[in-house]
């Protein structure tokens, strides 16, 4: 790698904060699920998947593919919150297994994701305001374009050489 | 919760395209890491931690405090990185136990601290750019002490109710 790829003090200063700032987020979140309403970070995005799918059931591979979760952390996480009465599993058309909400389960996201919600707001949206919401937005689409260009030559690279 | 901290559509979808992308990072740097140095995130953050103190070496309580880890997700991971060889855990100054950066160690983030700061300028500080870089980072610092200021009245309602 060639050196004057590496980073000037101030860019490293602002990459650190952002990830300050996210892993801030993320542990302030989970612990306010965790502790108001008993639910891990990973069951709440089970659950608001599920509930935002069309009647509340999702096949394995679209949830794998939403969640971008290996599939054994999956299969271990659905296990468990099968047996916490969230979801079901359940043969789907064509066979395909299905995950289903449970009753139990849209009690459980219809109680936290309206909290989850105001948070977010409380934290994130309303300390941005409109016009830095919208530049984040943006910054988001452009770093994800760029990741997505990146695996495209990654890819290509281990096609041809490795 | 009253119902108007509701996120608008907008507001939402400008939340889950910053989770995308910080989920989108992530996952690129990580396997970034992972194939080229045989290294995991955590272990990075480690090495990084260390690498950066006065002399290679920490409190293994500075360590937690640094990273944010439990200590048993801690203890557990330097014990590995131990085997590795990367670390080493020795008694310091009035028999505090300290974590100490090996030879191994120290190459190990010499080989992969470059590459993993190339990634970080591809990917995000180009892409961003000196402007929304610091706006970003002003952003960062406000999301920060918005969460610090609800962790103080958090603990507070704890205080006097629970």
């Amino acid at each position: 790698m060639p050196e004057d790829w590496s980073l000037t003090a101030e860019e490293q200063r602002a990459w650190r904060r952002y990830v300050e700032m996210q892993h801030g987020l993320e542990r302030h979140l989970a612990q306010h699920l965790q502790r108001e309403f008993g639910m891990s970070e990973a069951d709440f995005e089970i659950l608001v998947n599920l509930s935002e799918s069309s009647n509340g059931r999702m096949r394995a591979v679209e949830l794998a593919d939403a969640t971008q979760w290996e599939k054994s952390r999956l299969s271990h996480h659905l296990t468990r919150m099968e047996k916490r009465g969230l979801i079901a599993r359940q043969p789907g058309e064509n066979r395909y297994p299905e995950v289903v909400l449970t009753e139990a389960g849209w009690s459980a996201i219809k109680a936290c994701a309206p909290a989850n919600a105001a948070r977010v707001r409380q934290l994130f949206v309303d300390v941005l305001g409109a016009d830095r919401l919208a530049t984040l937005s943006e910054i988001a689409g452009d770093v994800l374009a760029a990741i997505d260009q990146h695996q495209k030559s990654d890819s290509s690279v281990g096609d041809r050489g490795r």
